[in-house]
């Protein structure tokens, strides 16, 4: 049920994203810039400014523009962290900077920030709702880069705190959910304390969402993962589950290890289980969610927030 | 005289960046995105800015922080350039990639990207008038993008012809001048002919800049240059000069040969003033400014007019 509304919002997205980015002169620049834009993803944050909108009692129809300019925000921030990851694969296909190289995939994103902007600029409502919707992409893509740096810096770092993680994935996954949610809200004219509870809605959501991805990494089925278990682990990526298991003083043998045996991982994931970090991890996840949710208090309901509802659930619930 | 009234808005606009983009948390973020923007610069897009508003009729003083929003993109296409290129130092320091790695350099540009739309939208105008300057830089942006998407394209290629060179500078160069002049005058309240004359202004004399540039590279001194004369020669940059010569039959032996000896070098260079590729881009330089100059017809005299057209003459004058 859920899957379908969002497959409807997504093919409305796409659809504009096909009027609003053709590929123009000079060719190549604007093949790199949708090569990630068009191999696909589920449009999520653009499901969710259209969803907040319409549960702002706005009308959604007007705002496939904004959706539009959230999307290629998220697409850009992709395409850069692929650079700075070193990753050579995204949603499933290669990533911008492998094909076009580093220059190519710098420019590539960098068109879509600007496109961004512009396409935000020609949502058809009053310039002061306009303007304040860029007010607040314009803070999230800061925001962005701040909890980018942050998780770089992480990686050379000894120890990294609960909440010093929980600082890095608000800015660099939870914002850009809480701007959809707070723009949608802006732009349909909301009350102040409906874009204040619709973004804090998407911004733990958001982070929820992340803290997610970070247990399927150890839980999902490599065939469902699209890649082998336990990647961020060997990676060393400092996930709230390797927090929790190093603040127990149970720092997995094949944490940080990239030459790690498929029974070393498994070992190490069956470690973080018994020890009880995943469920931390997974509590906390909930938890988010749960106070995101407390925070759509101020809306009526209606057949939208319901399905903003579902979409919290259907966040937290993925398997993939 | 023109110096002396660059000089004012510099401080300024240097002054206005102090206060708007302070070194915030993640510091190294910050002291990484100001490195650039304090090593120096003349400043002379915010100040074509802040003259062009002036004469408009405009009051400067409240335009600073658009000024700030055109310098921090300028500051951030050279951040990104620099990693492009592989340039180690920028305006006589080290460039922000040398100290920060490139995904840090990234970062850098992008945090400048979004503070300069987050800092234009304080501009203490009319929201009509902020957002159609908004949509005019992120027009720019777009520009500028491609711009340095065909330099990167010409340099692998065999053959570029003139018009496809003024294409590139003028979205590399040109653009962002323009964008500078036609905000001043947006932001100011002017009339639409006022504002396609300033931006045609800023145009033409930023192409014109970007065209003494190349001249400069083969004829300034080296102490003046602080780097080797022909450094674009040597690596082969297409430039309009190298264009004449190649159209000519006679492409110098030091061309494109990062490994010519000085002597090779003087003697391309003797050889492309001999046959007037040299004076050939002088006279286009020329004649672009002049055009530019033309597009002032629209504006009544004032000092305001009058130190625009110092500013052309001292952008095609200077001599480092």
């Amino acid at each position: 049920m859920i899957e379908e509304e969002l497959l409807k919002r997504a093919r409305l997205v796409s659809k504009a994203i096909d009027d609003l980015l053709p590929v123009a002169h000079p060719q190549g620049l604007y093949k790199a810039s949708r090569h990630l834009v068009d191999a696909g993803g589920k449009r999520l944050r653009p499901a969710m400014l259209l969803l907040a909108a319409e549960a702002a009692g706005g009308d959604p129809e007007k705002l496939a523009a904004a959706g539009v300019a959230v999307e290629l925000v998220h697409n850009f921030t992709l395409i850069h962290d692929d650079i700075m990851d070193n990753a050579d694969l995204r949603r499933g296909k290669p990533s911008v900077h492998s094909l076009w190289g580093i220059s190519g995939a710098i420019l590539a994103g960098d068109t879509l920030y600007s496109k961004a902007f512009q396409i935000l600029g020609m949502t058809p409502v009053d310039s002061d709702r306009i303007l304040q919707a860029m007010d607040v992409l314009s803070r999230t893509c800061t925001a962005i880069c701040e909890g980018q740096w942050l998780d770089l810096e992480f990686e050379r770092r000894e120890k990294v705190g609960e909440s010093e993680y929980m600082e890095m994935i608000e800015k660099k996954t939870g914002v850009l959910y809480g701007a959809a949610a707070g723009m949608g809200a802006v732009l349909a004219g909301a009350s102040e304390d409906v874009v204040y509870g619709l973004e804090k809605f998407g911004l733990l959501t958001g982070m929820g969402f992340q803290i997610h991805d970070d247990v399927l990494d150890l839980t999902a089925p490599e065939e469902v993962l699209g890649k082998r278990r336990g990647g961020d682990l060997v990676e060393g990526k400092k996930t709230l589950i390797i927090i929790h298991a190093i603040a127990k003083g149970r720092e997995p043998e094949a944490f940080g290890r990239r030459d790690a045996t498929a029974e070393e991982i498994e070992r190490a994931i069956s470690l973080l289980e018994e020890q009880g970090s995943i469920d931390y991890a997974r509590r906390k996840s909930l938890d988010l969610v749960e106070k995101g949710i407390d925070a759509l208090e101020v809306l009526p309901d209606s057949s939208a927030k319901s399905l903003l509802l579902d979409l919290a659930d259907y966040m937290i619930s993925r398997r993939y």
